[in-house]
């Protein structure tokens, strides 16, 4: 048996020799392209360079087997685009996050954020451990595409106003960004809800076309400006509290690949799911320090009346999407157990530390 | 060039053609075997059974071409000697976590757990953002070892109390099983620290030997039956807010793998810092409820006045740790300025949500 011939079976077989050692025409049938469509413009802090990362990750284990080719949100197709182009076979997988698609089912909502519900670490709790995997492969199995959970970008902010909101009557009228369950919620408490691009933004609040916005977090927020027009920063984000990424792969694509390469795609986002929610995490913190000593920028606290009555709006909002069909509310019921035991452990663990810690004023 | 021939060639070249499609002589020289000690007992709940999935998974990836193979704590080597097994090459790697090797630095000290510290999430930002990682590599080179950051086990409770402790006057005297920092804390303020292994707290606290220990949390206390003889289950441990574990390479057996292998490695390694930090979060809040509502264990929470009290003599014993070499005061004084950064972001993010969200009482 010759080395080619050898080399040649063994790539049939879904197997190759690592590059280095083989010659240059059995090594190109020996790679498997994979395209990666993204929701991100190139290099996006976060969430772009996460896509790089993964791919690379990817490609250096599988020694060169597999290469993951990343495009930015337009490259290939457009951002909200990318769900069908993988559905489709048009692109092979996609970076992207679950709520995009509630279109396609409301049930999408729930894998990503809900107004009041879990935090990031929660969330991975709740997919890993509890239902939540199951439940979001078999929705994706629908559109023959499979599923994995990325990282959590981190609790958002609750926006940038030019004006402090102190009660309800704050909101009326109030023009503000905010899209998703968040916006539908102030929007029934009588704000006016605009839904803009990102680079959108800031020559609305700028001209004063809307009142207020929010976007991410300090991270991303301070790239984009906002401090310069609105000076209120206000927290807790009630709307996003762990907003969680994806990757989807073409299911056809997926069931092809041998199973050791399906483990390095699987084990390599797990990963991104530390590490990028801890990019946030600290790069929160920094972005944080500047916004607030360098740009004077303002911190407001929403006051807990406010809260309260965000929160009803919420549980009437989430309750209503949770009831459009049988397995939605299957996904909105496993969702609701889940938060009451996480949130029930977090009351006493993270949440019960961090109020004990803050006694001592470090 | 024959096909045995070929596969010894790349054999010798660290490469080698997956499992299946070679001969058994080819296979057994292709595979490179690596010895995981571990500080548990076999099947350990979270953390044996995470040596064991992360072996699975990088034996996986690489298509069969590593092996790890797990060793519970005694079958290879007794569990705190797994760190001088693997610098002195007897075993490849170890599963283990760092504060156990504080004889050796007590900079270990601060890549585990710091009473009134980092929680695992802010942890892992400092480590992989910030210049965690960068100094503990450092540290363990002098070892010739090579660190991995692995999984954060979350906050640990308070522990379990036969009588409530409401002053510091409740302390004095007090015979509590906390070993490390924490335990040294308690120390300061009157108790009577002992340290005992696992299997040895349930017997002690029964015969009234001691009068409260420390474990864990709900999913590996619930196990061993605390319940049943101190009823008060005390919150929030201020003693490890996010007790996070390590993996250990030793450094010739890492620099002779492949970059793919190291890669595989690397990844596999991150992604249980997500995977059984969400294990701990869900069966924790599983525990709680059997706790709570199966065996009537009663919940207390340590009032402001002790905290502020256990926080004092906390910044005390840490800061004599951190002083002790020209080293550890650098990792001490990184570590400062993590927490002071990450904490702050923490109290309008993670803290400030999940306060607002109990507002709701869900």
């Amino acid at each position: 048996m010759k080395r080619r011939k050898f080399l040649k079976g063994a790539v049939a077989g879904g197997v190759a020799a690592a590059a280095g050692t083989v010659s240059a025409p059995a090594i190109s049938k020996s790679i498997k392209q994979l395209k990666m469509v993204t929701c991100w413009p190139k290099n996006f802090p976060g969430q772009g360079t996460g896509a790089e990362r993964l791919a690379r990750r990817i490609n250096t284990m599988s020694g060169g087997r597999l290469h993951v080719k990343v495009y930015a949100a337009g490259e290939l197709v457009p951002a909200f685009q990318s769900f069908d182009a993988v559905s489709q076979g048009k692109a092979e997988m996609c970076h992207s996050a679950s709520y995009y698609w509630q279109g396609k089912s409301p049930a999408f909502n729930f894998f990503t954020a809900v107004p009041f519900g879990l935090t990031g670490n929660e969330h991975y709790a709740w997919m890993h451990w509890g239902n939540g995997m199951k439940l979001w492969t078999e929705l994706c199995d629908n559109f023959d595409l499979v599923p994995f959970m990325r990282a959590s970008t981190g609790v958002q902010m609750g926006g940038w106003y030019r004006k402090e909101v102190n009660s309800l009557d704050d909101y009326k009228g109030l023009k503000f960004r905010m899209p998703g369950l968040g916006g539908e919620v102030l929007r029934r408490l009588g704000a006016t809800v605009v839904n803009l691009p990102g680079g959108e933004i800031f020559p609305a609040l700028q001209a004063g076309t809307i009142d207020g916005t929010e976007f991410v977090g300090p991270f991303n927020d301070l790239a984009f400006g906002f401090y310069k027009v609105a000076k209120f920063y206000y927290w807790p984000g009630f709307h996003e509290p762990g907003t969680v990424g994806e990757v989807l792969l073409n299911k056809k694509v997926w069931t092809s690949l041998p199973k050791e390469h399906q483990e390095i795609i699987n084990v390599a986002v797990d990963a991104e799911a530390m590490l990028e929610y801890a990019e946030f995490n600290y790069k929160n913190g920094d972005a944080l320090d500047v916004l607030l000593n360098k740009h004077g920028v303002q911190l407001r606290k929403f006051n807990d009346d406010l809260l309260k009555e965000f929160g009803k709006a919420t549980e009437e909002v989430v309750a209503e999407i949770g009831s459009k069909d049988p397995f939605t509310k299957k996904v909105y019921e496993s969702y609701l157990a889940a938060r009451k035991k996480l949130s029930g452990w977090s009351a006493l663990g993270e949440q019960g530390y961090m109020n004990a810690r803050s006694l001592l004023k470090l």
